[in-house]
């Protein structure tokens, strides 16, 4: 049953909502914050920018301090690559666990970097399971790294990290994981999963803006980084000792949108830390796929993999159904809903993350129904070859 | 004279004027522009970066058509390191034209980078000149591509980079301008001055808010850098090739801070483009230079080296004259101002950049003035090995 939530409110300004992985929608306060310049290098700033390593830092729980948290301008790729060239050794070896863009853009990113890799590829969505990994560690010794990805955005499945970083420290190695759209809603603790490191970045779950991301590693591993960076800009460990040393990022840091975090991070705690976090957005994500459902449209997954991040529906049969027109309208209605990844069948995806709870979920619903309806699209079933690739699933 | 600017105004919330080379006091209307979420695959915001893009080429002037910009996220280091490591070929040698921290810094990318490199390094402030460069390309044949930095923040000092281009090209060499914080302000016309590509950031004399650069490269450059990149993300062919593709940026752009930057390019333009920007900056300099030399202050560069980005000041010689109380004094009177990075004598810069006009540079003065007061410093003057410093120095 919905409850209100007086603490969200629209977006102004007439902007649609963007049911998306991020950029997402933001709060106002959050932009807001955006409305003041700042001097990088001075006193103020360095506070934020403490302040912010400290509350990421306070999401680990028990054990936080084995590890410290460095901010990295860019995107988040950024981050991912900059986690990649630092913790992997010039002469190690990376296993990376890919079931969608995410996983072959670390695999790609490797490459760039001339580290070693092999790729247990999924396909499209189904999930790397902790015995086939095992299994490929059992049979190449020279595997130092496992790379995984805990929300695949691609598809929205959440991926099973806990039962991955069992088998990968049974075996020896050393887990790293790219948890870009999860980390703030789904709990990455360090007493309950072990891993070396991961990223994610400004705008995902803690609802911030794009501008930066952050990698959260362990304080031994940050120090034998030294020297493994292929590039001065993305070099962690450089970045770590600066900012330990002078309390300033190494080069200019996007200010603007470090208040805005800041700001964001301080929400995130007054809304239940990642327990309130998460609990929202499972009431967006379980409202909203009730509603498509009574629609006619079918989900990708089987409930078991559904993330509360993103959700990705097949596209309907019906020769009406035409994605461009969809898009359009549900963007004229106040929605912008998110383009599909799919190889094998045509779909979509639409977001449960950012400033929005189930009241606006229920309008998507009555928006993609008004949709349907203009477009003349009667029923929202796929087409019989998606069931079929969906019976391919574990439940 | 100083005339009134209209079209400025004070920043708000009582927050400072940053002096300093950026991140810079930018207008409230660059800022109001970041009170919006954009989603970043959408038609919008794919207009907004093309925009952006097509404005800066027009800077270029005659013979723009030959190139292309490429915005790249990050700070502007990363936009360096993405410049240096795509259009110079691995097989490539590079000399670095050092006369501050950001010429080295060049270098030390090099070095990351795995790029044959050697640095004719003059040390704080002196200017890299014609002559001395064309020596060293007649000696080392190896040489394929000069690195030259616009304006030098380390001291201010505005290279003359016109006469290095000619003596690059005559030895029929490639040349790459770090134009940093002088790009919008300073003329870099590609039919007054040859180079392959250059570098600046949102953050400087366009005065945008940080988190992004962008580099603009002729695009024969541009195709032949593919697979020169030792990074996914800073892989500026991939950068342009996507982007020209689809009109979205590769992975996720710093969506508020483009905004941002649209509407500071349109007031750029408003202003009247490089040369209106230019000779505001210009008068500021002068104002506040003429004001604090009165002082009894001296500037470390003789007025032909004086660029109007920065300006680097002597610490008097007076014994009651701490810099760090200095600092906090003028903060607190509402201007930031930027330590030095000389070596030999201590000093302090201040900056003549972002939405501020001789007005307030007379402001700054007095409080400069009030300051020395109250520290009960009666005469500005450096030490005399200041004076020795820059009797080294060409008039």
């Amino acid at each position: 049953m919905p409850t209100p939530n007086a603490k969200l409110e629209p977006p102004r300004l007439g902007e649609p909502y963007l049911l998306t992985p991020g950029p997402l929608t933001t709060s106002y306060a959050v932009k807001e914050a955006m409305l003041r310049d700042w001097g990088s290098w001075d006193d103020d700033f360095r506070g934020m920018t403490l302040e912010i390593r400290t509350r990421l830092l306070d999401l680990l729980g028990d054990g936080k301090d084995d590890f410290d948290c460095v901010p990295m301008q860019g995107s988040g790729s950024f981050s991912v690559e900059a986690m990649l060239a630092s913790f992997i050794p010039r002469d190690g070896k990376a296993l990376v666990l890919a079931n969608g863009a995410y996983g072959m853009r670390s695999a790609q990113t490797l490459d760039y970097l001339g580290r070693a890799n092999v790729v247990l590829n999924k396909g499209d969505y189904l999930p790397p399971r902790g015995d086939e990994v095992a299994q490929i560690l059992a049979d190449d010794p020279a595997i130092t790294h496992v790379v995984a990805i805990h929300c695949e955005t691609s598809s929205g499945i959440l991926n099973p990290v806990e039962e991955i970083s069992e088998v990968v420290y049974a075996a020896g190695r050393k887990l790293l994981i790219d948890s870009m759209s999860a980390f703030g809603a789904i709990e990455l603790k360090c007493a309950d999963i072990r891993y070396e490191a991961m990223v994610s970045s400004a705008n995902k779950c803690i609802e911030g803006v794009p501008g930066f991301g952050f990698i959260i590693a362990r304080k031994a591993e940050l120090e034998a980084a030294k020297g493994n960076s292929h590039s001065l800009s993305l070099d962690v460990h450089a970045q770590w000792a600066h900012m330990n040393k002078t309390g300033q990022w190494r080069f200019t840091p996007p200010t603007h949108v470090v208040a805005a975090f800041l700001v964001a991070l301080r929400a995130h705690m007054d809304e239940g830390g990642v327990a309130g976090r998460g609990g929202r957005y499972t009431r967006n994500r379980d409202v909203m796929v009730a509603g498509m459902r009574e629609l006619g449209f079918e989900t990708l997954l089987k409930d078991r993999w559904l993330s509360p991040i993103i959700v990705t529906f097949f596209c309907p049969s019906d020769e009406h159904f035409v994605f461009d027109d969809f898009y359009e309208k549900m963007k004229n209605k106040g929605f912008i809903i998110y383009p599909g990844k799919l190889t094998v069948v045509d779909s979509f995806r639409v977001g449960c993350i950012g400033q929005m709870d189930e009241h606006v979920m229920l309008q998507v619903v009555a928006a993609a129904k008004e949709t349907l309806e203009e477009m003349g699209v009667a029923n929202a079933a796929p087409p019989a070859i998606a069931l079929e690739e969906r019976a391919k699933l574990a439940a």
